[in-house]
């Protein structure tokens, strides 16, 4: 991981410095940190990794959203006057967000705070008093928000990573309109402290980037810094890890994709063949009732959730407020506490509806969003637009669903983008199959980190008969590997037929062929609850050194088998049987 | 379980309708069942029983408090006017909450529907166009609410289990005020259908019962009864199922026990040192903060929930509405939905600071409640002395706490009682040190409904050097065994020393004696991934035919080892090597 070239670091600075003075894109930021303080930054990492500390986003260009706060930075959620004192100075962040910490510790460098919808509240990036952020390349449309900036300073090759929030689907509708990844985990997994809030209740810290493993690689380390946050939920002990290689991937109805213009429409149908490209099966479900929970986040009583977190300074009547803005959260002052209740019992039972739905599926896949307007259409009708554009991701947060947004070909003149909404937790699974549907090769990016590794030899080796209950509990193949010289490898007298790893000692046995998968917990308790007579579980020794868990089984029942040692492995001990 | 004479569930509801007379106390009751129909459900139940079915609730005489649906009753909530259909006939629930149900369905008998403070807004009892309901014994008392009615009927020996619910501790205070036990679990483990909403994000169906044991039973039947239910929260799969021998409970400094009547303050102390004979270590610990987010449920937003459930009712000026309870409800109506989102917000700072003062600890021991008032005084004072009689009990629910309310002795003269407060999901623990507090012989009844047998032979029995693994996984010891006679033990070479357990065939070895305990699967899946070699888990063959996850090692291990089986067990193996 750490094999890079003295002052890669500062280089990949610098060139992101060259290429932020290239782009000449003012827009893009509100505060851009000055060159020589991003350097000293990077130069900090190429001394941490010069002394050997290993450092997984060494030299990652961060823009970071302007409400997520950078020590020594203001926060101006777009409104200046929110990040001055009382005495009218600029008020500075005394310390950054853990989010963002946490990828600064692993070698990650600021150049800046990024553009964006005022207060995070829109999917256009124009509302902001330091300007609309157009698109990275098609000068005229919106760049879509409201994490505006950092998702184009990402497109525009500036950033490695652009840090955004997402409530009503900010981290996912930029990432559409430029063909980036867009990561947005089960709410409460990556820490909001440190952020402005735009609804507490549901907002994401979320990252953009070019490809998949980037954004995991960063949202994973997010997702650890979360330990003091009183909204802070961690992976469950029964976390799945895995999806199926055929798994079963919801789609809307036709009626519910009648929000789409015409050539998205066709986009999605394009995007939905390539779903089923990769082994997925694709069935129709009804989300009409998703679709209608999204209308709860804006016409129901939550707006009063942004009220809560910036209603009172925008009772003030900041001059540099945006007014529609302004407007949307100072509506949040008039709702009545019960109407809220009655609205969050609404959402409960709306999850519940969805969960229904979505019973026998392991992911949906939506379009991202429904069109990409100019900047002018959105001006004319800042609301109306607005509001389209959020079909499909709306809901999301409010029903406790994680996404990840991916690019998918192109509608008309612009990328087009689809996302895969996973239940809460199960977050892996949206990333597993981004990975197959982005053409990934190799392993998936892992999300999750945790679980424990499981060393299969006989009936649970892929292709075998008993795999299936290793997808079933969530389980993910890590590697192949051979076992130390210790042990012999005997058949059982079982149905199906399973070989049992015998350890004798070293050298007393050969190297056999096993697979390493990994698997939750929970996940590992219930394998071994269930596990029937003769089979054990314990520590295997691997050919490297290492120990896993792995497959034994009784002496009674290795007594009796037949010695298949000489073969190596069970498969070729299976097909030597039949020859 | 269901060795009872033919007819017994007659014969008890025969008792109950005879107590009911005898007893003369119509405030308890807002409707009796006529005896014949309660007769011919016990009827029933005996035809079940006769037929061979396992009822564990077979003639249980169950009082369901007002604001819970029973089929073809009404459910008035101490309104009656709320009861009402629009051509003002009574209303009549169709359908029977699904917590009752599960009793129900296990042999239970309904014998009526119980008084309460209205709409469940009280601690008193007194609140009920049908009366205040008087202690069951101290006449001119309050019986304690809002439960009133189950508690009585229970604390009379009318009812075996009395439903009740809990918001602020309805389940509670009428428990301690009748040396009763009050079982409220985590918020969700019970469903809350067809339950007249008090607040909804924090209301819990409870039980009133004489003894630990029928309070657990039936608790743990309702638990299971919530699959339906939107706000339903299952165990998780790390839930721990046992309390260790020697716990760590946590008791409020002196200042925090201010609010206590001198009187109270003693009997506190004397069941603080009773909680020490158990084998528990006492801590102080500053519950200020707890005692504090207690009065956000009546004097800050969260009233709001209240109003959401029946304000559009209560503003409809019904003549029968208590005053008192209108006045509360009606001023959630002028609540900002901001306020209330503030205030959510305030709950889950003061949730994060209660785990953090109880770090350490496994329970909190609190006094119920704070005095036992008469009649008059609530009436004189309606609003303060209830507020008083809530301050160790409101803040429960709202901070995801669960709690058992357990008798404790006497003060002044009446009894006092006392609740064991755990964390979310920690309800077992509470259970335990209940049972242990009480005087229960044997094991502590089993609320959590989950979990996985693991035999032990070796360092994890009692007694041995790894046992403490087990009491940190939440494991809870279920029985001594013995193997069938399959089964060989060898001492093996390890620190600490551990046998190995090897299966060899049936009448090839002798019968080992082990333990069997239980723990989650996530616990168990813990313990596996660390388990030292040379050991295993798998299947192991009990004396009685039996097979449970067990020990065993490998047969390299166990070729080393020095063959034990002649003692029959590991304890008395170390016995032998040591004489």
């Amino acid at each position: 991981m750490s094999a890079v070239a003295p002052g890669a670091a500062r280089a990949r600075v610098e060139a992101a410095y060259d290429r932020i003075a290239q782009v000449a894109r003012p827009d893009v930021w509100i505060t851009l940190r000055p060159r020589e303080q991003a350097l000293a930054d990077a130069d900090a990492v190429d001394a941490r990794l010069a002394a050997g500390e290993d450092l997984p986003l060494a030299g990652t260009t961060l823009a970071v959203k302007d409400n997520v706060d950078v020590a020594g930075l203001p926060t101006t959620a777009a409104c200046p006057s929110y990040a001055t004192d009382p005495a009218g100075r600029p008020g500075l962040a005394t310390a950054t967000a853990p989010a963002v910490q946490a990828l600064v510790d692993a070698g990650g460098v600021v150049l800046g705070k990024t553009n964006l919808d005022q207060f995070a509240t829109g999917l256009v990036g124009t509302r902001s008093p330091y300007g609309a952020v157009e698109h990275a390349w098609l000068r005229g449309r919106v760049a879509g928000g409201s994490s505006s900036g950092s998702a184009v300073a990402v497109a525009l090759g500036i950033a490695d990573v652009g840090v955004g929030t997402d409530t009503a689907g900010s981290g996912r509708v930029p990432a559409a309109f430029h063909g980036l990844v867009g990561i947005k985990t089960t709410v409460g997994l990556v820490p909001t402290g440190g952020v402005v809030p735009a609804c507490p209740s549901y907002d994401v810290v979320t990252t953009f980037t070019r490809d998949l493993a980037t954004g995991v690689r960063a949202t994973r380390l997010m997702v650890g810094a979360g330990q003091d946050d009183p909204r802070a939920r961690a992976w469950p002990a029964e976390v799945r890890l895995a999806l199926r290689e055929e798994p079963v991937v919801a789609v809307p109805r036709a009626a519910d994709l009648a929000p789409l213009e015409p050539g998205w429409r066709a986009a999605f149908d394009t995007a939905v063949d390539a779903v089923r490209r990769t082994g997925a099966r694709v069935v129709e479900v009804d989300v009409s009732g998703m679709l209608a929970a999204a209308r709860l986040l804006y016409d129901g009583a939550i707006v009063a959730e942004r009220y809560a977190a910036v209603g009172d300074f925008l009772a003030t009547g900041p001059a540099d407020a945006d007014p529609t803005v302004a407007g949307i959260i100072l509506a949040g002052a008039d709702v009545a506490a019960a109407d809220y209740v009655l609205d969050r019992g609404r959402l409960l039972a709306a999850r519940a509806a969805a969960d229904a739905v979505l019973d026998g599926c392991d992911l949906l896949l939506l379009p991202t969003t429904t069109e990409h307007p100019t900047v002018a259409a959105v001006q004319a009708e800042p609301v109306e637009v607005n509001a389209r554009l959020g079909t499909y991701t709306n809901f999301v947060n409010l029903l406790d669903l994680a996404a990840v947004a991916v690019p998918a070909g192109q509608a008309a003149d612009g990328p087009f983008g689809v996302t895969l909404v996973a239940r809460a937790f199960d977050d892996q699974l949206a990333v597993d199959l981004a990975h197959r549907l982005l053409g990934g090769t190799g392993a998936p990016p892992l999300l999750v980190d945790g679980g424990v590794e499981l060393l299969v030899v006989g009936a649970h080796l892929r292709g075998q008969p008993l795999q299936g209950q290793l997808v079933d509990l969530g389980a993910r193949f890590e590697r192949t590997v051979t076992t130390s010289d210790a042990y012999r490898l005997v058949g059982l007298d079982t149905t199906p037929r399973k070989p049992g790893l015998v350890r004798v000692g070293p050298g007393g046995g050969a190297p056999i062929v096993g697979e390493v998968w990994r698997l939750s917990t929970g996940a590992l308790g219930r394998f071994l609850a269930a596990l029937p007579a003769p089979m054990q579980l314990g520590p295997v020794e691997l050919g490297d050194g290492t120990w896993v868990t792995g497959f034994g089984c009784t002496a009674e029942a290795a007594g009796r088998g037949v010695d298949l040692t000489d073969a190596g492995g069970w498969v070729a001990a299976l097909a030597a049987l039949r020859a």
